[in-house]
């Protein structure tokens, strides 16, 4: 079949399969995401295996002009996860997240470094060595800020008190992780002297600040009179053409320049958005087709990429260290919240967050479930199953590489 | 750079520079977009060819999971003009086509037979033999539906009697081009006997029928009873994705299992879903990120598969059949209109319809200029250099295979 059939074809059954699963999800009283994210599982190669299937298989012979379904499949999602950080960013109370800024700040502290300590020690215990024992603690640390951010806008909670100190845990976690990578694999990995470790990661923390200050300035200062003056342009949809553009190059610079993950320069371009006065318009432009189309795709593709047979063999590690993670989390983040200031069940509620659980599988079932700032890392039990056996420091083992980049 | 990366770049670039160019024709008294299209030529191959680039130019190495970037914007392009025609379909008074049924299907029948008898006779003044002579001259019958279709709704001209009847004969003329097309290579090509031949051209008629009657009566009995029940569904946007998925799948069938464009199939199902009470939701839903992300995509990338400088040696040919080509369309469109009863004044427009300019241009560029329908043949005066010589009869030299489609 020529290979834009195939994509037609695809979409069209992947977005019936996750409305369907997420219908039956929230008729089971689950996030409807909780079924898309299954149905990918039904539909990848733990179980049904459909981009396998001889009318999704790559045309052979002299076709060059298309790219193959599954790497088009891939980019639609990674669109789709931008798309949808940008809507959880214009979805985001400003002043809220402010009020809450201590508590997720600390929130966010205590998820990494518990997560990352209990990793560490859990490793050690399996007989890998501290240097490994760290890379995986790293890899604990990530939160997935999609599915957090998609299961708060379902439950409608995702601008009170709890869903901003969730939602804003998460993208500080993330930032925070990606300091963490790069410290584990600066001082893991170098063979040079720690001062060019300590260069490099000063390095990405100098990027990051840049980075933040200059989309923050520009976007608060810039982005209310542009956004005036397209909806005045002799074109169509000038508006959106506008915001399309401004969210994109804010994900690309995110990545590209600030060595942060794409998605939160998604997310950040849809808070600064939010503060202007077109807000409405704009979600009332990119919310149906983002939500009839990039996100299922996205949702689908995570169950896609994972094979869930490929960790049977590795049951019991798996099972521990999925205990650990998902403690790890619980414990740190909510006694970090409840020390800080939290009620006692709101401490509770913040360290079970959702996306916890769900991302802690994710991770688990190793590279391919990423995200689209994931290429240069390794993830998980992925990375210790491919490690020259226990006791090595030499961190270039996690194929760890260029820029980290936090989990979508 | 990642792949992901570039992608997201690449169409904030696209997405920028389309709407510029758009909005400087327009200044120029021009339709938005003839000014696209030609960005699209700047940007390509013919001048600064912007996919060569460094920074988009494929990464080397193991990444295996994306696709290439020129692929991915095919898809993205392709998409978009499956949009483009779905919301063009939503756009089409139903009522005012069928009055102008009559006309249209003249018009249609004029813009066939002229180009292609004086295509042929071109092609055989300059040397070839009658068997390229009508595969030349079926190539010229071509007309770009997607360009007509826009301009006329940038023109806001859709919904007159001129409008109903210029669109009407554009997807009238590319069923009846896939017709003659298939004439030309079953008689041209075929080394079997006649009969085999004729029963070909009968398949394609009988798919083409069986496809038209099944897909108007699921449309007209199911479409609005499915999207009354899904607007009351649980899940995000279930509206759109039903939509989303009736028109992918159209698109998909028209082509797969009707051997027509896959173009035709989205058009369809818009002319259906505007039959529907949920007409104006579904407008509002698809048109701003189908008019600011992909169809910037899909009018950029025509002139990115295009290359000017590479027809500059063939330059007299080039113009006489230009010639020809609009020549036979504008008299072949507009006796046949006049002859049916249009007005003398309002025949003339019927020749001289928007499209049929940049359209030539788009097939006389060749190979490259292609709609998401053209995977098996290959257009134009590429095809008439890659031809053995003149005087042969074999079709094959010709690349068509497979089901021919008509041109986006």
């Amino acid at each position: 079949m020529n290979p834009i059939l195939q994509v037609l074809l695809f979409v069209a059954l992947v977005t019936l399969a996750s409305k369907g699963a997420g219908l039956l999800s929230s008729r089971f009283g689950q996030p409807a995401v909780f079924g898309e994210i299954l149905a990918g599982l039904v539909l990848g190669p733990s179980l049904l295996n459909i981009l396998n299937w001889g009318i999704f298989a790559p045309r052979s012979g002299i076709e060059g002009l298309h790219a193959d379904l599954s790497g088009v499949v891939q980019t639609l999602a990674e669109i789709g996860v931008i798309l949808l950080m940008f809507v959880a960013g214009m979805e985001t109370d400003l002043g809220e997240m402010r009020r809450v800024g201590r508590v997720a700040f600390w929130a966010a502290f205590g998820g990494v470094i518990l997560p990352l300590g209990s990793g560490a020690a859990a490793a050690h215990l399996f007989g890998y060595g501290w240097g490994e024992g760290f890379f995986m603690g790293a890899v604990l640390t990530a939160t997935s800020v999609s599915i957090s951010a998609q299961t708060l806008m379902e439950l409608k909670a995702l601008r009170s008190k709890e869903g901003s100190t969730i939602l804003g845990a998460a993208v500080i976690d993330d930032v925070m992780g990606i300091i963490v990578l790069s410290l584990v694999v600066a001082f893991a990995g170098h063979a040079g002297p720690q001062r060019a470790a300590g260069a490099a990661v000063l390095w990405v923390c100098v990027r990051m600040t840049l980075f933040f200050s200059l989309a923050w300035f520009v976007g608060r200062r810039y982005f209310e009179p542009a956004a005036a003056v397209a909806t005045r342009l002799g074109v169509s949809e000038p508006l959106m053409a506008f915001v399309v553009a401004a969210v994109f190059l804010y994900a690309w610079a995110a990545e590209y320049l600030g060595g942060v993950a794409a998605i939160t320069g998604s997310y950040l371009a849809g808070v600064l958005f939010g503060q202007t006065s077109f807000k409405e318009r704009i979600d009332r432009g990119v919310h149906p087709l983002t939500y009839s189309f990039f996100v299922p795709v996205f949702f689908i593709n995570i169950g896609l990429r994972a094979d869930v047979r490929q960790i049977a063999g590795d049951l019991p590690l798996v099972l521990f260290v999925l205990a650990v993670a998902v403690l790890g989390k619980v414990i740190g983040c909510g006694a970090c919240a409840w020390l800080s200031g939290f009620r006692y069940r709101e401490a509770l509620r913040r360290g079970l967050r959702p996306g916890a659980w769900h991302h802690r599988c994710r991770h688990l079932l190793g590279d391919g479930a990423r995200g689209p700032d994931h290429h240069d890392d390794h993830a998980g039990l992925a990375a210790l199953r491919h490690s020259p056996g226990a006791g090595g420091r030499d961190a270039g083992a996690f194929r760890v590489g260029g820029p980290p980049g936090a989990p979508g």
